[in-house]
């Protein structure tokens, strides 16, 4: 079943905000703590929210790998974290299956890419595009240790450059880490 | 962009119940009307709500083909209308991408046999898996002369007799007319 997910910015929240840089597109309003729930907290400067929901280009040997190395939120040594809401062009939704799909994977190796970095870095992927008023596709949510931040960049820095984020309109990266 | 779109059964609406079938799983409470906007009227016996989305299977050159004969909604002829809604397994949401491709087109010719009927059978997918509190999958709506009726069901019939029709868990044929 679809997972409602919310992450909502204002002065509350488990998660302290580190930096907060809008990559393309408008910003996001500043905010000092984020809270990660099921739904938006009272009182929040924005919240952003969404569903988990089903694979939508990821093929069955790909699947395989994957499973193999499930992605586990919310482990101790996880103190950091970042949040990077993404909307992709008009372009981009009205392309069929298998061109988004060929830009994805077969031209831009984004599963390839991300499984290199899966366990170190566990990420969860909320789709919001469906959701009435979302200004954004995408909520993508990462975890991982202090010490394995610098090969998060290294993997945003892959993905930043393939032809698949030519198609990316809006991206705001948001660094965190578990407030004390 | 993602258009919302709400049923709404009670006793209001452009259109009149004809006859309310489960085919599949529980039935809806029995109405007399059906709204169709752009949110829930007020008063309704019950709403699904959903979005048009994009093409989540559709290969290019599908896509060409059917771009070629739209799908018209609100053709004056079109006095007769069907609204199915249908939720699908958990065993079909946990497949991956190229796994429900191949069920739903070539192993069962779902996007083929309906281009068969677009001529006729005009329709729209919305789709209502990812909104909060959703029961269904799709709400899947249909429009045509009173002559093209038994074309639809002839269509139903191919679609019901699928290998994709395996994972359909609950499906609810409501069948209407324009109200005079």
């Amino acid at each position: 079943m679809p997972d409602p997910i919310a992450f909502s910015g204002g002065v509350a929240g488990a998660w302290s905000v580190v930096r907060q840089t809008a990559v393309r597109g408008a910003p996001l309003e500043s905010v000092a703590r984020i809270d990660k729930g099921a739904r938006p907290v009272a009182g929040a400067v924005w919240a952003l929210s969404g569903v988990t929901s089903n694979l939508r280009y990821t093929h069955s040997t790909e699947k395989r790998m994957l499973d193999a190395t499930p992605s586990v939120l919310g482990r101790p040594s996880a103190t950091r974290a970042a949040l990077i809401p993404i909307t992709k062009s008009a372009a981009w939704w009205a392309l069929a299956q298998d061109e988004r799909r060929t830009i994805l994977e077969e031209q831009s190796r984004h599963i390839a890419i991300g499984a290199e970095y899966l366990a170190a870095i566990s990420r969860q992927l909320v789709h919001c595009r469906d959701q009435s008023g979302a200004v954004f596709d995408f909520l993508t949510w990462f975890e991982f240790a202090p010490a394995d931040e610098s090969r998060f960049d290294e993997l945003l820095v892959k993905l930043r450059a393939s032809p698949e984020w030519q198609f990316v309109e809006r991206e705001v990266d948001i660094r965190l880490e578990k407030a004390g």
